[in-house]
This record gives C-alpha cells, sequence and structure tokens, in this order.
C-alpha cells in the first residue's frame, strides 16, 4: 500500500509546556501539554514552515497514516503530502491538537494535577485566541520563528486570521477557506442546540462522566447529526441521498427509512463513539466568541490595521453555513487596508465539507498558491 | 377588550365517528373523535364553507379566544374573522385538530378502549391522505358537501393540495401557503434529528410514558429548537437577535449567553410544556411521506391530472425550509394540466415563519383572492 503522494507512516509528538497560560476567561493552566505531527523538513533558514489549524472535530493528525493502523489516514491527506498542493517536499507542516481537544493534548478529559481527577467541566473555556498563544509556543519549541504560512478552513481560517492580529511578524501567508469573521445567530442557534443536546443529557452528569463508565452519546450523536446537515448542502444531500428508501418501502414506523436517516444516524453513531463531549461543547464555543471585530466596535477593518501577512480567501458556493458573503466580509477588511490578499470562490456542491474534497479547481489554485511562497 | 375584527368568545366543539377508518399504513381506528371550531354561518346553500387545515404544531383553535381563557388568541386570528381576509362576514370557516394531535382529537394520548391505556406508540402512523379522509367525514357530519376553499400553510398548504387529489368535486380553490410537493433529503434530515431527540430521551419510554408521570421534555425541547431555526430565516434572526449578549458580556460558560440562545430555549421549553412527544413524531412523519408524484412514478404533473380546482400558490423569498423553488414546482405541475392557478411570491424577511405574518401585501392578496370567490 506504498502511495508515492503519502507522507507515509508518521508518529504523533508531545510537547511539555510548564509556563502557566492564562486565557482569555481569566483562567488558568500552569502546564499543559500538546501532540503534534510533522511532515517535510525544516529548512536551514528555518523559512519553510506551515501550521495547518483544524477545525471544530479535527486533530493533529493532518496526514499519512500510523504505522500500526494504516486506514487511520490523516484528515487533510488529499492537500497535505509529496507533491500535493502543499508539497512536503518543499514545506516543513505542521498539525497540533488545540488545547480542549481529545486527541492527546490537554483537554478535559485529561487529569488535573491539582485534583487527581479530569478537568471536565473545569477545563477552561478555551478562545481561537488562546489557542493562537499555545500554538506560538509550539512554534517557539519547533524553533520556528516565522511560519511561511498559516492554513485552515472554517474555525481553522478563523485560528489563521487571528495570527495575522495577534503575531503579525510571525506569519507571512493566511490561508483562510471556508470561514466567517464572526458567526451569524443562525450559526450560533445551530451550536446551541448542539451543545443543549449534550448538557441535558442524563449521562453527562454535569461534565463529569469520565468516572461514571458513561458517556453522553445521545447528546453527542444528536450534535453531530445536527452538525452533519450544515456540512452538507441542501444540494448534495439530494444528490446523495434524495428521497431513497432504505428498503424501498415506507415502514410506518420510526426505524431507518430514508437513506438520509441511515447516513446520519451512522455519522453520529461513530462520532459518538471516539469524541468527547466536552471538548465538542468547548469547541462550539470557541465558534461562537470568535469576533475580532468586537474590540473595534465592530469594524472588521479596524480589526486588521495591524496585519501585514499576505491572504488567500477561499469561499464555496454551496457552503451555506459560512457563505461566500462571510468571506466578502473579510475581504472587504483586508482590501481596505491595503493588503496583499486573493480571493476565490469555487462552484462546489458539497458545501461547508467541500474544504476537504478534491475539487480540481480548489486544489490547483492551493497548489499554485503555494507555489508562489517565496522561502 | 373588544376587537370588532375579531371572531371573539370561540367554543371548541367536538363530533365522534363510528365508522371505523382504515389507515395508509394499513392499521385501522374503530372510532375516533375530532375536535373543532367554526366562525361565521353556513349560508342556506352551504357554499360557503372554508377548511383551514393546521401545520406541525397547530389547532383547531384557529381564531377568536376562549371566554375564560382570553390569552388564548386563535393561531390565525390575523387572517380569520370579521372584515379580515378570510372574512367570517361571508364565509363560514372550519378549523379542526388533525387526527394524532393533541389538543383533543383522537391522538396517541387518548385512551385506547381496547387496551385501557393510552394509545402511545401504538397509534397509526397518520399520512396527509388518511387527515383529508378524516377532514371529509367531518364536512359529511357538517353538512358541507363542497367547500368554497381548503386553505393552509406549511403542512397545511399540503393537505389542502391533497384535497384537490382525492375529492376534486369537493373543493373549488386551494390555498397552498409556503409548502413543498414533497420534502428535501435535507428536511427529512431536520426531521430526523427531531425525532431522534424525542426517541433517545430516557423519559420517553419507547413512547409510553403517560402512565410513568413523566414526559420527554429534554428530547420535545430540542426538537423545537430546531425547528424555530428553521422556521425563521438566517436575517431574520441577524435583525432580531445578531450577536447581542444577555448580560453584555461574555460569561465563558454554558448559561443563556446570546440573546439567540434565550430565545429559542424559552421556545423549547414552552412548547415541552404543552405538546405531546408522540404527536410530533407523527407530524414529522406525516411531512416525510407527503408525496403525491410518487404514485405516479415522480411525475407531479401527472399527479394533479385528475384535479379541478382553482389554486392560488403563495410563497416567500426568506423561506429556506420551504423556498418559492418548491412552490414553483407545484405551480408548473398545475400549469401543465390547464388548471386555473395564480402564483405569487412575497419579499419577507421572516422565514417560513412569514405565513402566519401580517405582511400587508400578502394579507391584501389574500383577502382579494377569497373576495374573488363566487359563493
Amino acid at each position: 500500500m506504498h502511495d508515492p503522494a503519502s507522507v507515509g507512516a508518521v508518529t504523533a509528538q508531545t510537547a511539555e509546556f510548564n509556563t502557566p497560560l492564562q486565557f482569555r476567561s481569566g483562567a488558568t493552566l500552569d502546564g499543559y501539554r500538546l501532540v503534534f505531527e510533522t511532515y517535510g523538513e525544516l529548512n536551514a533558514s528555518r523559512s519553510n514552515a506551515v501550521l495547518v489549524c483544524h477545525a471544530l472535530s479535527g486533530t493533529h493528525h493532518v496526514a499519512g497514516h500510523y504505522e500500526d493502523n494504516p486506514r487511520d489516514i490523516g484528515w487533510w491527506d488529499n492537500m497535505v503530502g509529496p507533491g500535493k498542493p502543499l508539497d512536503t517536499n518543499r514545506f516543513f507542516v505542521v498539525g497540533v491538537n488545540n488545547l480542549g481537544g481529545c486527541h492527546g493534548s490537554t483537554g478535559p478529559s485529561t487529569i488535573d494535577p491539582e485534583t487527581g481527577r479530569p478537568f471536565g467541566p473545569r477545563f477552561p473555556v478555551v478562545t481561537v485566541e488562546d489557542w493562537v498563544v499555545s500554538q506560538a509556543r509550539l512554534a517557539d519549541r519547533l524553533g520556528i520563528e516565522q511560519f511561511a504560512a498559516i492554513i485552515g478552513g472554517s474555525l481553522g481560517g478563523m485560528q489563521a486570521l487571528q495570527w495575522s492580529l495577534d503575531f503579525p511578524e510571525r506569519v507571512r501567508h493566511v490561508i483562510c477557506i471556508a470561514a466567517a469573521p464572526k458567526l451569524t445567530a443562525q450559526n450560533i442557534a445551530f451550536n446551541d442546540v448542539a451543545r443543549q443536546a449534550i448538557l441535558t443529557d442524563p449521562e453527562f452528569h454535569g461534565g463529569d462522566f469520565y468516572d461514571k463508565s458513561v458517556v453522553p452519546r445521545r447528546g453527542l450523536r444528536l450534535a453531530r447529526m445536527l452538525g452533519h446537515i450544515t456540512y452538507l448542502s441542501d444540494d448534495s444531500m439530494a444528490e446523495k441521498f434524495g428521497r431513497v428508501l432504505r428498503s424501498g418501502a415506507l415502514n410506518f414506523g420510526y426505524d431507518v427509512e430514508f437513506e438520509i436517516e441511515s447516513y446520519l444516524r451512522y455519522q453520529g453513531d461513530k462520532f459518538a463513539d471516539r469524541f468527547d463531549a466536552n471538548t465538542y461543547l468547548l469547541m462550539t464555543k470557541a465558534l461562537d466568541y470568535f469576533d475580532p471585530a468586537h474590540s473595534h466596535g465592530g469594524d472588521l477593518s479596524a480589526a486588521f490595521r495591524g496585519a501585514t501577512a499576505n491572504f488567500l480567501i477561499v469561499a464555496f458556493t454551496s457552503d451555506w453555513r459560512f457563505s461566500p458573503e462571510r468571506s466578502e466580509e473579510i475581504l472587504k477588511a483586508l482590501l481596505d487596508n491595503e493588503l496583499d490578499v486573493s480571493y476565490a470562490e469555487f462552484k462546489t456542491v458539497h458545501g461547508h465539507d467541500s474544504f476537504l474534497m478534491t475539487d480540481p479547481h480548489y486544489h490547483e489554485l492551493m497548489r499554485a498558491y503555494f507555489q508562489s511562497i517565496e522561502l
């Protein structure tokens, strides 16, 4: 199973930090761990590093596979690898599991050294700004003073934008895909229904379910089912599932009947088996809170006044979660500051999930953009 | 509190039926009760009757108020009354609570005479076609051979359409507002998440919660919160709530924070207090199953071949649940059959809920249409 365009077998690494981290909420962690992966080689001038920021349910495992689990392919393996758009023959790529996550970095399921039990609901509510600080510390550890590029889709794109605001001197190119400068009331509403599904699940136990040998599966499953509706477009659902009946006929009951139900319940079940409920809550709050314009009286252009990076903003026509209009708001703010900006809108059917797909035009653009980055 | 444009204090009536009703599913009810209200007077030639069909959470209480509860105003009181668009000085208006409902008509919470306990999950899965049959029997009871018009919004509009197919000789005008000829995969997906929220609530007890002194509040609440997102438009939510914070500042926790959360949770709580979970399941299935084209090989025009009524089809630009494109599908099928059809699309901001609002252009059209109906 040798794929020459794959980074191949990869190994996750960990970095321990003993400097306290103060969160935007005021809470502090005395120490924490970040789990990360790297692909390619950092060049001598340390000018070829690219940070990949993950979205709601992503991880540090961006590309390649694990020796002991060849089927566990990185979530953006179609984008990152030798000869791929983000070419690991040229770039040194870093993927990191965000703080508060559930894939190895310190998060709600980690044992709090002060109490000897999992942080659970006591883990600080983490924001995009907090993540950027923790990622900058990881960059220090790796000897990366300045990233050639920081890239992410959705919540990952928000982190890329935030880097350009908080550490303008540390990033040359920001690539922000399928994101928004802030969530709308409707976006927040969807997140709140998902959160309420988890919070009201009797097996959530106020977030302290770890020692109860239960998990709030029902809530997580509903949250993920709902999420999936917003990741796909109406058209892609119609194309993929339509009104096709599983058994060919109506069953006049509540078992799976339409194919779309089967798909969503499967996605929900799979997610509930692997994801942490407290992490899900944290990720949705980070989304809700992201709003760089807020501290500038709602003026997004003012928020970007200190940015110096070059930007590539990408949107997809069928994305109704973060529509192209939302990317255009970012574009306008960047142009108002006379920054170097490229904007691309791709006609796709896959909705918000398009950023993970291999649309050839989209990938061609990404390839060309990365090739244009001087090292 | 005398409102000359109100039908005033009204009283619900009941009709008992002892003729067995066979459902599309094959199930049978030996007898059943329908609760209904009427406003205005049936004229001597019995030519002025209008049936109002309700949507998912509606009832027979369409207009007016109850003597002992003046605040319990009918759900379409802005449309129905003396001098209102559906003028009760001219028309005899009938509102009926659909079979399977939870407001007086036989439904899951009704005692099954055969077992002495509530039907619960044993209540037949009811379809739009079944409702139309039961409504026709009510019409027989009231001495109405032919309705001047049958009107409804959303699921109510589907019933109005079905009447024109199953009893073409019994309806002269069909007014179908904010509806669709069938649900999309995305529509079904939202319904299934709502159903799963209810079905997996531990207090649902497989639908037999009535004798357990609990109700599946959590599930119903989530279902309603989610429903509300799809009833409103992104723009109306933005206008009404935006990103306004309840307390003016982020609280870094999971209590109500944004105004939109407060609104949705309130709506969810209120609904969970008054609505029956089994009825909710039934109503969503009726929506999913509605597909008159299905028995004609997917050809909607063929489905309407036997229709003879005049039609008014109404859609709203901001309705993303059942968008104007969905109404245009109906329009096309009617025109293919050279039926007398009027179509109106109104520019509103209230999303799917627009059909319940008092947009002046919309109400003017309704008024004019009803005035044009010959008695």
